[in-house]
């Protein structure tokens, strides 16, 4: 299983020129199941293939009542928090008028996680637009002991984005102005709500665009990017968030507004704070501003997607096409030459450059309309990142309806997902934890790019020692000294 | 005063190319204070022009007795830490056998900065080669309440890496091990006293180079380098080591040691640690061994050094010559049909391309030799990134031998360079806190990338809201509580 090794290191030689490679399925060798799996049409949405908006298809699926409460199929404890009364009610009322949201439609799509394995019993969701609305929201809750769930555009796959009880949601979908762009230094700074696609958008008339790129574009907002340190289709390219992020605006569980937006790309001046944040999952304080370095938009754009035994994509930018092409002919020639690759196809108008995408893209909508989806998202050395997959299948057999290996080669991130017909805790005991170990044993992480949230809190130690939790936890203790914020997720309690 | 922007932003449609531009000197029209300082001859190596070791000219300048104790000049008062003794000695000449320096020439370059501004009096220098001889000695210092100074190549400019008083100096020389190289997927792991130069000639030979690159390569240590979060020439292309560096290991002040030395690109499992020792200074671990995304060295070198009527260096690296020199080109003949650039000279050849940077990376150097260095190293907003040196050199007049403004455009990062014949602490109040004040004032950072250390703790509040100051000293508490580690260092005290 050297392949995907030694394609990446053919690979490494261009890395200048590529913006993306990716492993996207499985050996053609083996059988369907190891098959792309197509995205399904839409037939409510005109049968046309719709923008990649995880929203848009959450009316097609109406499963979501069925979804169990998380604190029965895990079996939670409510920590003491209070519970919300009339006089609650009646400050946010006060506080943000019109911008209480009770009505039981509404709380249904924020307590149930995007993948409708979750759900929570939020009673109460609020819609600050200002910072300061953020600061006295949660300045008032950690005064009463009120547990508060921040909420972006809630496509997060590990559940860190929705409530566990009755946790009050804060969300920031209206808190989504821009605040500033600067051409000359390509410096974006805008409010936490606002939707990555939108800024894209905004920043493509510029000529610029986001340092990031996901499949959820069109729903996730750009302080929950930020929150879960998203990685997503661009991060080969323009480097994580960790490097492209200049500063944050934050408010902390006592209300208190830590102003760190700074929109420089050099700042040796103390510790890096806002670095907490970034991939903290909204539990050491709720992010309301971001500042973020932006690249210029690419004049050239092309993608390659090949067969080799991998299906593998590949998308290249730069200022000059011809350039470009001549680069990426010479590299298909010489890994076709020697067996490498063995087919593929190259697309440079948009529409097919579209089309490609939407096959990867959409792989995670896909699986959610097969079945029950247990989701790992891991990394692995390159020379190990597929032999998972295999040894997955070989160990569920028939259980597994589809077990998947796709993701980032590139960045050694592979999402392995198995598939059942519904949720089966059998499958589920057969996966967890032999597949941590394996991941510990190789030196691997539990989550590459999706975070811990909920369902993956407690495997930490697989990925983390013991001495680095313990100073997580105390960090978590100085910036949230009642635990307030997102509570149920990231770390495991002291106790453990 | 907006030429630098405006080129700046031409230069952002070729950023894909460009791996560094520079903001070399002054207006040409400002006479010969604006000039470049050029590197003197150093006869004592046969007249050629050396590789840049800072450590090299040590011998040449024989000023260092006449530092002043830093104590006696900036009437710092020793903090309540016990005083090595006897049996302290006997201990380490025990743990570290033949590798306890109590020489007065060796520790005479320990405890002197490069910069030749500061003077510790540190009686003992350690020289551990493990990682776990550095936790016995921290466990032991921390015990005994000693107080520690970590000490890599002791190039920093701002004295984070010379003791105030008798601290010990633990240095990283004798830690110079290469752990692993991985040319899948670039990785270099090593031990934390590794020389810059040296492992960027261990990778060149395998066809990578690393990340960074400084003026103090011959002599500077990676985990001086990480600790202080270095910038220099390579930042705008491959980005901070906030995004390359993939792991650490580090030894808290208790000995405990903290292994997140993660190979791996992506890992999001709970808040990300080596955040936090990145660019600390040495004041919340000792870091023993860094892992760093390497870059494939480019076959395709280009550089242009142009009159604008600022001096620019531009460097550009690819893959393919032909189409670097083309776009090259054609930048060049864009910028000069529009007068943006007035003169210059292209270099293909390694001998010119170094003879090109070494105008650039030794001016530092050249001004150590002129007199008395008032440095600062700031960021700043473009558009402004050059007023303040002329509003420097109008305000100090003919008190200033020479002002210099030099720096990395790209990055918005300005080094500012006043020279006196000696020191002055008059000029100083005419620079201080002025500068710091016109800074903040225009949104900009007090130390871009050259750190706080201890020149400039006390002006951190310029640069970062007392909420951050306060988190920071949180930070510190948690991971020193006795506060060993380095200091008089980064933080001003809790009081302030």
């Amino acid at each position: 299983m050297t392949s995907p090794a030694v394609l990446c290191s053919a690979m490494q030689r261009h890395r200048a020129l590529f913006k993306q490679w990716l492993l996207v399925s499985g050996r053609k060798s083996r059988a369907s199941s190891a098959h792309l799996p197509m995205p399904p049409t839409l037939s409510k949405h005109n049968g046309q293939l719709q923008p990649r908006r995880r929203q848009f298809h959450w009316t097609t699926r109406s499963r979501s009542q069925d979804v169990e409460f998380t604190h029965v199929r895990y079996n939670v404890q409510r920590l003491g928090f209070a519970a919300v009364t009339t006089e609650d009610m009646m400050f946010f009322d006060s506080l943000l008028p019109g911008r209480v949201v009770t009505d039981p439609d509404i709380l249904e799509a924020s307590n149930v996680d995007w993948l409708q394995t979750l759900r929570g019993r939020s009673q109460v969701l609020l819609r600050p637009q200002t910072t300061e609305e953020v600061s006295q929201v949660l300045r008032y809750c950690n005064d009463r002991n009120l547990a508060v769930n921040p909420q972006g555009g809630n496509t997060g796959l590990v559940g860190g984005s929705v409530p566990v009880f009755d946790e009050i949601i804060v969300s920031t979908a209206q808190m989504d102005n821009i605040i500033s762009f600067n051409t000359n230094s390509g410096v974006l700074s805008c409010q936490a709500g606002c939707i990555l696609e939108n800024l894209n958008n905004y920043l493509e008339e510029r000529d610029f665009i986001m340092p990031l790129d996901l499949g959820s574009k069109g729903s996730c907002h750009i302080g929950g990017n930020v929150a879960t340190n998203a990685g997503g289709l661009r991060l080969l390219r323009y480097g994580s968030l960790r490097g492209t992020v200049l500063g944050l605006e934050v408010v902390l569980a006592n209300g208190m507004v830590l102003n760190c937006l700074s929109s420089l790309r050099k700042d040796n001046t103390g510790y890096d704070l806002k670095q907490l944040f970034i991939g903290a999952e909204g539990t050491l304080g709720i992010i309301t501003a971001v500042s973020i370095l932006c690249p210029r938009k690419s004049a050239a754009v092309n993608v390659a997607f090949l067969e080799a035994p991998f299906y593998i994509l590949i998308e290249t930018s730069g200022s000059n096409n011809d350039h470009d092409q001549e680069k990426l002919n010479h590299f298909l020639e010489k890994v076709m030459t020697c067996g490498l690759v063995t087919d593929g196809t190259m697309a440079t108008e948009e529409n097919k450059i579209k089309a490609i995408w939407a096959l990867r893209e959409r792989i995670t909508e896909a699986l959610v309309h097969d079945g029950f989806v247990y989701k790992y998202d891991i990394s692995l050395p390159l020379e190990r990142i597929y032999e998972i997959v295999i040894d997955m299948k070989n160990r569920l057999g028939v259980r597994a309806k589809r077990v998947v290996g796709y993701g980032h080669l590139g960045d050694g991130n592979l999402h392995l997902n198995i598939v059942s017909e519904a949720y089966d805790q059998q499958v589920l005991d057969s996966i967890e934890p032999y597949l941590y170990e394996w991941i510990a044993q190789h030196s691997g992480s539990i989550s590459a790019e999706h975070g811990l949230g909920f369902k993956k809190k407690d495997f930490i130690y697989f990925s983390k020692p013991r001495a680095a939790v313990q100073i997580m936890q105390q960090m978590k203790a100085i910036l949230d000294p009642k635990g307030i914020l997102n509570p149920y997720k990231t770390l495991p309690p002291f106790s453990q």
